[in-house]
């Protein structure tokens, strides 16, 4: 039988200002097994304004230099290179008391996050060192003064201070964002379980993948560090609602309006629905997921489920089938393969959760654990050991403890509620969570519970026979959701895709007439000067091709014919096209072309037959038909390159490409506006020449 | 000659609970101009906790009923009443200090923010409770798990704590994107101007036009407001940055996270370009710049030009100019028509600016003003006027105080600067701030300034020529824009349009199964469930339509004679599809039909000819070419009812309709999706029948 091994002593070092930083003494960590000594960290004489200093004076401008598609081949290189050595992580990761399941969320959930981040910045963002963001705003009627928003990465360092439970994903999920939006980041891990932490900062250093200065690590105390934050940092807290009431109250960072974004961990409801029955395949999935959140990191989650609410009428059979599925989890060694749940990460935390049951015992009553149950290795005495333990409280709707008081370890209170009104009423007395999830199969009540919860969780998951299969479960952030949540869960906003990479730039609004605008933001802007030459857009390779080049195109006048070979053709026999009497009551007052047709004939106006750099046209986007062409009406098209956005190669492509998008204009014999469109082609890329061959 | 009318003494109250509360003692106010009594102000007696309880129980309520339109026509509606009553306001507002010109950015900008939230909520929001926002993000590799963030209302009041400098503007500002939100407001005006704002209050009240509960007003001392804060609520605060960092460590605030927006005033940039010389229009532009905003408002404005940077060879050019230019604006009683400028709100803050001007000059010379100029009216002694100043602080990369000290009145300083970079620098010396502006036609400058100032800036005007008409200046925010900026501007964001809106809701991400997340925003969701019927979606009106309702066309094979004579009737003999030798050595590897054939195919198998309650295709988003269609393919597609947004009629409008959004999937023979995209229409509304009779 495998058994937790000892290692020699690790002393977890910090990494500032491009040095490796160690101290011989300091305080000594045991591991959560058998309580042996297994590190002794310190940040002793560590100088946290030179650290700060160098991140915003080294780090920052590194970082600004590269585009976000740069950054995301950094980050993608880095994540494969940590997922090769995943296993000297999670050596380390037994020693903190979790399974290597448990392991597999922190480690292999860390990493994927980077993997995520990185996709998503080659798939949602230019290849540039700024972000336009939304619409190009018309601030006079002329048309001379417009404006727009744009995110530039924040000047400074985004200090980042985690939480024990998830020491590698807790680390990447906030590296993971900083990093794509440019900002360097000072990660200040907790130090019970630093000495992981640690370990991945040493690969990632040694991979040479960062750019210096894009990662600094305090292992230990965090000093004076907070004195020395400016204007243009940041603070991304994850931890205990205490300690972050107490962060973000100092002085400095209050006098500076340095932001500082909270994840503290909540009292997460889950709700069985009204509707489910015992035989239900959601009564199962209900009690699997209330188990498995219990037990998962021995319930040191921040979003793990803290109140299950059960219809009354159900708490029989949830409390009986519960406390069959748990005493299937059997507590231990987690080195041994027979052992289902760990231990918390200290003896400290176990007399936290035994203090906080004991409160909770006040307004509830413990309904299963609450004993000793047989360790399958490890140290009872010296180890952390506790077991799963659910807790009955008959009058939720009255009772405070279990609204409030957080046991972060393998608890759970059960809930009878009445009504749904009741079930929402319950689930808001927790003050804000994280995650909350509604288990039922009836889409109206799932409804009802969603609409009523929405306004106090930050996520949200609806679990029921259609996605037990495929999803991720109550306690599993994911990159591309909101992790966060108002009120309790301390009012942050991490991940959830772009959002989790905005919040680490700046938003300005530019206000100019459009050719500046034009020129700041390298994205045409209608009513922005053009640049018509002889050689034709379509000619010009992504490289050659710039922002504003554009081509007025021959007139055509549209004909009766054409509407009615149109409509042959294609079978578009709609009464406005091609029934006069119809047509004349329609809301055109006459016949007129498809829309259809006039895009596609803007199209054979503009095109370059010849095989040339243009590959192909794959998507048409914010396309609006604006005034209608009837038979006799002449039409032109005015074709613009309004922004380039360069493609890596991908594995087995062979034509570096780029995508250019062309806004395109049809305009009448009025020049009125006929239709307004982005075209999306795929262009080849060619230092060399004007019109490469193909190749095969 | 007119002069300022001397009202009976004022009795502001405060508007809470449904009540209005007032006070016959309290703090006298004087008028800005001659010092005689003007309004007696006085919270004593408004139980602050239930104003707070009554917001939430009463106004949240009645407020989150409605839908994002119904909130839309109720803001327009009061912004019409208000509008034809603008004129008590212009005489209160000349009580204050200001000008009617000054007036008109309060009065009428205020109530155009009405009017520019309501137009907004209408054109980029659903006519429903809550917000669907951002994409379907696929979870699960077999399309079973989904999840996208929806945003609803928080369940709190929305606490606004404004300035002095604008009593209606500033209220209305953040009362208009809180109320389309569903968020119940509670205003908080400051004391000296409480007058004005309470007098436009009592019209919104009277007008009964907003949902009781939806508005509250408390004037004079908030008393114990903050104590009784909870989780849902928020504050929203304008003013100085001491007392907002005072209030944002306010205990209860700290310990329930309740969001704290800050605007606080900067110390604001303005750039002359170094390319600019004396004789371009530029020039005059800058000076009529500095000039307006030291004058406007008696540069009692937080976004005003309190800096100056003009490259070290045009100080002197600068001085004169501005010398003349200011030399221009008369102060007095602006109620006599021949005064452009008017007092301070009153002699404390004269005094306070004062004193600043007395730190200023340590580091920095009075160039021009300083002096007391003739006042038109008013009294110099007991009114509260400062003549127009600048000063001229030559070594300021090494000074401090005209980087820090602000003195909010008509003062500003002038820093000479030498290159690009070091105006740069000098912005942001400002460690923060709402707005700056550039004033070049250089437009490579003009990016270089741009970019190199964007991080400390939350909005930036770049000024010249072409935009000189139109541009609405540099200290004007705009409901479409950012207001805030980052470090000493407070980090708070306020209007940005939508963004102004989503700052008073939750985003809750949602995980579910496509059906499910489909039936919770009512949105199709690909993968959910459709409903297939005998009547097509296109004979059945905008009421009987539901999301989810589906067609499933015949099939089509696409023939080489599709491809010829769409060509031929097109014009696009684009190589892939006509050029058998081009094509083969394409991306295609052979001949394949036109995109925009295959959507025109489409819609020959989807459309129903015949007249019907689909009106119009008016656009299309999203279209993706995903697998391409070659000779002897077979095509089909699917249209699906994608979602519904009922509109109002217009007037002049006979015919009511709403927009109706449907997903369409082309595949081919082998089930694999051709094209996806969204189509756009205009469909009837019509209670009773499914195919109204068109009306003429």
């Amino acid at each position: 039988m495998t058994t937790l091994p000892t290692p020699d002593l690790l002393r977890p070092a910090s990494y500032v200002y491009g040095t490796w930083h160690a101290n011989p003494d300091g305080e000594t960590l045991v591991d959560a097994i058998y309580g042996r000594p297994v590190a002794v960290i310190s940040s002793q004489g560590v100088d946290f304004a030179q650290a700060l200093a160098y991140g915003r004076d080294v780090g920052g401008p590194a970082l600004r230099k590269l585009t976000f598609h740069a950054r995301a081949r950094a980050l993608r290189a880095l994540a494969t290179y940590l997922m090769e050595r995943k296993e000297d992580y999670y050596t380390l990761n037994l020693l903190t008391g979790a399974t290597r399941r448990d392991g597999w969320v922190d480690i292999e959930g860390g990493i994927g996050t980077l993997f995520s981040y990185a996709s998503l910045a080659r798939r949602e963002l230019p290849d540039e060192r700024f972000l336009p963001d939304g619409k190009v705003e018309q601030l006079g009627k002329g048309g001379t003064f417009v404006g727009r928003h744009i995110l530039v990465p924040r000047d400074g360092v985004a200090v980042q201070i985690n939480a024990y439970n998830f020491p590698v994903w807790g680390m990447l999920e906030k590296l993971a964002p900083a990093f794509i939006a440019g900002m360097p980041s000072l990660v200040k891990p907790a130090p019970q379980t630093a000495y992981l932490t640690e370990r991945v900062v040493r690969d990632i250093v040694a991979s040479g993948l960062l750019p210096e200065g894009a990662l600094q690590l305090v292992t230990g105390d965090p000093g004076d560090l907070l004195d020395h934050l400016e204007e243009q940092d940041m603070v991304a807290f994850t931890g205990s609602a205490a300690t972050a009431q107490k962060l973000k109250v100092h002085p400095n960072i209050v006098a500076r309006n340095v932001p500082f974004v909270t994840e503290a961990d909540s009292l997460n409801a889950s709700v069985l629905g009204l509707t489910v029955r015992p035989e239900d395949p959601e009564f199962a999935l209900y009690i699997k997921e209330v188990a498995r959140e219990i037990t998962g990191k021995a319930g040191q989650k921040c979003t793990a489920i803290r109140r299950a609410l059960v219809p009354r009428d159900r708490v029989e059979a949830v409390v009986e089938a519960l406390r069959k599925e748990l005493g299937k989890v059997t507590l231990g060694d987690p080195a041994r393969d027979d052992v289902r749940m760990g231990a918390l990460v200290s003896t400290a935390q176990r007399e936290r959760v035994e203090a906080t049951l004991e409160a909770l015992r006040e307004e509830a009553r413990v309904v299963i654990g609450g004993g000793e149950s047989e360790l399958l290795g490890g140290d009872r005495e010296k180890g952390s050991f506790l077991d799963p333990t659910v807790l009955l409280c008959d009058s939720p709707l009255t009772a405070r403890g279990p609204h409030e008081l957080e046991a972060f370890g393998p608890v759970a209170t059960l809930m009878p509620y009445d009504t749904l009104d009741d079930a929402v009423r319950l689930a808001k007395m927790g003050r804000g969570s994280l995650a909350g999830s509604i288990i039922t199969h009836d889409r109206s009540e799932a409804t009802e519970l969603v609409m009523g919860m929405a306004s106090t969780h930050g996520r949200l998951l609806v679990l029921n026979r259609d996605n037990a299969r495929e999803n991720t479960g109550h306690g599993s952030p994911l990159p591309q959701l909101k992790h966060g949540g108002p009120g309790r869960a301390g009012g942050g906003e991490e991940l959830a895709g772009a959002a989790g990479i905005k919040h680490h730039m700046n938003k300005v609004a530019v206000q100019a007439d459009p050719t500046t605008l034009a020129a700041v933001t390298r994205e045409y802007v209608p009513g922005a000067a053009v640049r018509e030459d002889v050689v034709h857009p379509f000619r010009k390779s992504f490289d050659d091709l710039q922002v504003g080049d554009s081509l007025l195109t021959h007139r055509r006048t549209v004909t009766e014919a054409d509407i009615v070979n149109f409509a042959g053709l294609t079978g578009d026999h709609f009464y406005a096209h091609v029934d006069e009497i119809g047509a004349r009551e329609g809301i055109f007052g006459r016949r007129v072309a498809h829309g259809y047709f006039l895009i596609s004939a803007a199209a054979g106006q503009f095109v370059s037959p010849a095989p040339g750099p243009v590959l192909a046209n794959y998507g048409l986007e914010n396309l609006r038909f604006i005034t209608p062409v009837g038979i006799g009406d002449t039409i032109r098209t005015r074709l613009t390159c309004k922004r380039k956005i360069r493609k890596d190669l991908r594995p087995g492509e062979t034509r570096p490409t780029g995508v250019v998008e062309w806004r395109a204009e049809i305009t009448n014999q009025h020049d009125e506006l006929v239709a307004t469109y982005d075209i999306l082609t795929l262009v080849e890329r060619a230092r060399d020449g004007v019109d490469p061959a193909p190749e095969a």
